[in-house]
């Protein structure tokens, strides 16, 4: 663990935990509803990679699933918008079916064969039906957010405004494909000289690939009840700088994390010839000589060389750059919380969960 | 080509390519344009799959593009509606992007090497590419029918109901997912016996997977416009019935058909085990004991056996009664589109084009 970030003391983890817990529960039965609508055996992949079942439709005997952040950021960002209960529901199970979605497509685009310590749907169902299931989660997500009730004019229900919400998503959505066609060619970019990638190149696919969805999340219910227009903004753009931060602390996790921890092999990134922020934060350094002499001398690296990149790219203060990197975006996120015209209480909430958890990930 | 129907008069070819080049003309700029939002290199492989250009970008010297069927329904489908010619080109868009996106995710699930005589985008770019473009259509349909202009409210441009027809869109996207869901899990299915796949399992799949988008192309200017239901219903009737069809002439055509016309290997569905419609007539008929034991002999066939069962689905009756299904669906549809409150002129290109195209494929 980095000691640039001082720990949350216990009370906020156990404050934290509970925000989620309260918003899983609160989708659950939305999102399971949904889900059921899915041809049986394309619902059975959904369930998978939800968490839910075994590969073949067995209950799960300890549940598998994510913390659920998407899905509290919907719930947490209505009350922040002082949008109903029903919106943050919608909002939580839209923004859940696409970030599902968008897992089963990546781990295939990144050949991934576990995650969260399961094998991914790819390897336990075959790519065909992973896509296949991607398409479904994909289409699902439109259809809820398109089928919410309570439509303008119907008396007795709250205003929606199904336009802008389904809009609003679909921004996201291709924000999220653009951020993974530049993360998938930053691959094959080279490391110096004048095609390779640089700092702001990577903040614009951290905030297109991560951020989009994040700010889509905790934006998403404030669209839907029609909120005005500053409130969508502040939320949206705090979700995407709290996107960017957590890319980045996933690339240094990827070089410095615990493979017990973050499930990943160790040195993965390197290995792969990722364009991670520690390493262009290194490489724009005076002291980044041997490192890009290394780099450029190996492709792909093999594991002794990516354990001695590691080494320079710390000695070259590309460890520290990233954590301050993230800082300053989550000083942004706090900034844009600060300025909604909600109820403290609720504000609170969410700006607890996600220093929270951002800092935990540190 | 089967003698069952009277070939079409070349007037009647003449005029349905023209009205297929007419809407292919008038829906272009905008498909162009849509498409020229996209990441540049995801726009590539749109770009590649609609046959505008090679892999790598370079204009094609001859143009390698489909003929246009839902765009040109979609168009058509505007006009038997008394929709604003707009609201036709934003639904033709729309079903052709999600076509395309179907056709390159689909590719990938059969492992198709080929498309009209040129490597799939998948065998040109790379699996994860093709699943990453293929997404990126999706959104892009999505935002597509988001984004029409003319809101209600807006003085001087024509109503516009966006929720209904992303509803519409995300219904045939669900139905689509289904069809594929089934087509993929009848391959695994016995040919005879209790689990055996019966004809009413085959129409449901085939509307599902062929139908919906077709039906949608056919209705959804009419559902963006705010037509009246019977209007939308009787459209989409028709063009689900029409997909109905077209995939039973696919089967024959998989069958006895040409390989240098229909680009596919000769025998394909039935190396691959496909339970396409021949077959399962075939298998009904008392003359299909021979049949039932060669296929519940060999899994998969080799080419020999393909040859014998193809020959032994002919004496069976399998091809007439696919031709014969193929022609009640017609029929349906004939009457959807006569009971139509339009323009006899209007209905007449839609009737016409109709006609042709399934006539000429079989």
């Amino acid at each position: 663990m980095p000691a640039a970030l001082s720990p949350s003391p216990p009370a906020a983890g156990e404050r934290a935990s509970r925000l989620l817990e309260r918003c899983r529960t609160l989708v659950r039965p939305a999102l399971a509803e949904a889900v059921a609508r899915l041809h049986p055996w394309v619902g059975e992949m959904a369930a998978y990679s939800l968490g839910w079942c075994e590969p073949g439709g067995a209950p799960v005997s300890t549940p598998a699933g994510g913390k659920g952040l998407r899905q509290a950021l919907a719930v947490l960002g209505a009350e922040a918008a002082g949008a109903p209960r029903s919106a943050g529901v919608t909002a939580a199970v839209a923004v859940e079916l696409v970030h599902t979605f968008s897992l089963l497509h990546d781990d295939i685009m990144d050949g991934d064969p576990t995650r969260r310590g399961r094998p991914t749907v790819w390897k336990a169902y075959g790519t065909g039906p992973a896509v296949l299931a991607g398409d479904a989660l994909f289409a699902l997500a439109v259809e809820t957010l398109a089928t919410t009730p309570g439509t303008p004019g119907t008396p007795g229900t709250p205003r929606t405004d199904i336009p802008s919400a389904v809009r609003h998503l679909s921004t996201a959505l291709n924000d999220l494909v653009r951020g993974q066609a530049d993360d998938l060619l930053f691959e094959n970019r080279p490391w110096t000289g004048p095609e390779a990638v640089g700092p702001d190149e990577y903040r614009a696919m951290a905030e297109h690939k991560t951020g989009a969805l994040l700010g889509c999340a905790t934006s998403l219910a404030a669209v839907l009840a029609g909120a005005p227009r500053e409130t969508v903004a502040a939320l949206d753009r705090a979700g995407r700088h709290l996107g960017v931060a957590f890319q980045v602390v996933d690339d240094v996790l990827g070089i410095w994390g615990d493979p017990a921890v973050t499930g990943k092999p160790v040195h993965a990134d390197l290995l792969r010839g990722k364009k991670t922020f520690p390493v262009l934060a290194a490489l724009g350094t005076p002291a980044a000589r041997p490192l890009a002499r290394l780099l450029d001398s190996a492709d792909p690296l093999g594991a002794a060389d990516a354990r001695r990149a590691a080494a320079l790219i710390e000695a070259a203060g590309g460890r520290g750059a990233a954590l301050a990197e993230a800082r300053r975006h989550l000083a942004v996120v706090d900034a844009c919380l600060a300025g909604l015209p909600a109820a403290a209480r609720t504000t609170d909430d969410l700006r607890a969960l996600l220093a929270f958890l951002v800092r935990r990930e540190m």
